[in-house]
């Protein structure tokens, strides 16, 4: 991790883990990238709870969203200070149960909690890659992740899930990994961005940009691109809610008693994106988000991508969905199910009544939990019964 | 008209019509705005089409959306090299016929197209107003209308007619001038912006206040902030398309055979917006940006607020609203509705089919046709009948 990383997990916890180094025996080599160049060394930093069972078929991996971090989950914290992300989820006795589950969330390639990004070191250069940083895709994001795997020594992942981008990569393992996971637990998410996901990424890319901070992608030891930042962080926060959680949460709510005919901040709602802008800047670093949206534009498991001329194997489905998610609408959920469903695949898909939005699956914790829960007994089940 | 005023209208048709200047007889007094102050002189520019009839109530005013201006339509010019806005509507043998109405139309007060607004002069420094123009609401807007309709001989309108925030000026006249008004149309508008169009209107003015080059409105003379602007006109975009029109104009469409891997023009949707970002500064002023979504974001006139303690007179009313819009979705238009039914007006309600999103009340034209033309025959058979 770089000076110029931003994490907001407790170091304490975190771990590291290097390859294509040269150094650590059986991960000496780089990874290839989907853009056909290699990269080298690369650090994934990443978070473990509850144990791996002798056989090694308990690990469950939890793959995080656009801004996440590998921090999902609190419950071994000694303070208790930075409430994992997924807290709801992942703890003993909850749906992700780490007192019958080994699990692990890692930070992934491009990012800047810890992993691999823009933002670390190049080797060649001795200072931080910036846009010499390769172009990542949600494939390399999972191989790197499968290395990963192979350090900690599983070989087959009880379940791989991930809601938003991390359901992306949970559709990716099953894609790249058939054989190497049980089940997949993809959460509002999609299997190709459509024109208007494209598009909303794309203003954000070019706030960033437009900022001359940006200085195309070379400003360590300066200012960074603040207000570009900001703003694209700004219409990701719409696009997180639904017009009835804003309606319900802020409706046309003043900070004053009145207007101020001025262009200070007059609606609740202005202070909040203001807010959410300012504070994002402070954690996550501009490269970083033109290299995460990136891959999340590129990403297209459509048609035959996901299964190549395969099949599913195996592999067991749990596609989830909310009502008011206009982000990753629910017609791209049915859309998965009805590729899975096509190739054969056992494929369960459940749409959450909900009125948050695209922030729903991280909040509709009740219902998402009693569905995973599930799932998972059944999956480890139907393992067991395969093992005898 | 200052030379920082942009308009891509033809000059030829255009005529201006100043009051508060102290010049005119009768129109000597400045407008009293919403915000406690006055201003003055103020222009409009304006464009008429058609004939005023003797008993001069025959008059239709046409309001233009957001980025609008007064030439609605094309069918009087000498070279029709500019088309009209709503070309399909308006014009002989059209739904708003200029062979049978007077049809006016005006750019708003606070624009950029003619009329009065920041980038005007303000005759108290014989600089541009920049941020010291007032901030001015949608009825002060209308207040403007008023006393052009005055100076035009008009003492009752047969319609106001108007989409986006068109709509919201011609529920403004109903509000404000029950009297003057015997129909009104609002299309794809609301009775107020929820917080989720406050919030996309508030960050596409912090897009044209991040930009260095704004320097606090004070722009004259320099280059203009165009870099926010444009990216505040892309997200402007992905607003006025829906989910499926982008699907059906560009769905994932690469500009070149395959990915750039780097953060060039990828995707046609993002060739798409850069164009039309870049077009947009060339007509447009980033300080009206920041005004004129101000006064969309002020405008309230639900509950008591659209007929004060009074009713809505023997004014009708026609809403349209459309299926996939989702700036203005149907459910506002549901809402003024209910709210004119339950102070007893006759409102006729109507949603059209369309896939368009909220650019669809620019291109469903014919089914508009249809209901603006009976719509307004009906209105002045009463008018005739109420005469007799």
């Amino acid at each position: 991790m770089t000076a110029l990383q931003k994490s907001s997990t407790p170091s304490g916890r975190m771990r590291f883990f290097t390859f294509g180094d040269g150094a650590s025996p059986g991960s000496s080599s780089g990874l290839s990238l989907e853009c056909g160049r290699a990269i080298g060394p690369v650090t994934l930093a990443y978070e473990t709870w509850g144990e791996l069972n002798e056989k090694r078929d308990n690990a469950v991996l939890v793959c995080h969203a656009f801004s996440g971090n590998s921090h999902v989950s609190s419950c071994d914290d000694p303070d208790g200070s930075s409430p994992g992300w997924w807290d709801g989820l992942v703890g003993p006795g909850k749906a992700v149960d780490t007192d019958r589950y080994f699990v692990v969330c890692s930070n992934v390639l491009g990012g800047c909690a810890g992993s691999t990004g823009p933002s670390s070191v190049n080797p060649a250069t001795g200072k931080p890659y910036g846009l010499d940083f390769p172009v990542v895709t949600i494939r390399d994001m999972v191989d790197a992740q499968a290395r990963l795997m192979d350090h900690l020594g599983i070989g087959r992942l009880l379940a791989v899930v991930g809601g938003s981008m991390g359901g992306m990569q949970a559709l990716q393992w099953a894609a790249s990994y058939p054989d190497r996971v049980r089940s997949v637990i993809p959460i509002a998410t999609t299997l190709k961005h459509s024109p208007q996901q494209i598009a909303l990424d794309e203003v954000g890319r070019q706030a960033v940009m437009a900022d001359p901070d940006w200085r195309m992608g070379d400003y360590e030891g300066r200012k960074a691109p603040e207000k570009g930042l900001a703003l694209a962080r700004m219409i990701g926060h719409i696009t997180y809610m639904s017009d009835r959680s804003m309606e319900d949460k802020f409706s046309r709510k003043l900070k004053d008693v009145k207007y101020s005919f001025s262009f200070a901040t007059d609606f609740e709602v202005e202070g909040y994106l203001r807010y959410r802008g300012d504070n994002f800047v402070k954690r996550f670093d501009a490269n970083s988000y033109l290299y995460i949206t990136k891959a999340m534009d590129y990403f297209d498991l459509s048609g035959d991508r996901l299964f190549g001329g395969g099949g599913p194997g195996n592999t067991r489905f749990l596609v989830i969905g909310f009502h008011s998610d206009w982000l990753y609408p629910l017609h791209q959920s049915r859309e998965i199910v009805r590729l899975l469903k096509m190739h054969g695949a056992d494929a369960t898909a459940c749409e959450i009544k909900s009125t948050y939005g695209h922030d729903a699956f991280l909040l509709e914790i009740e219902e998402e939990s009693r569905l995973i829960r599930h799932f998972l007994a059944k999956t480890r089940d139907l393992a067991d019964r395969e093992d005898q």
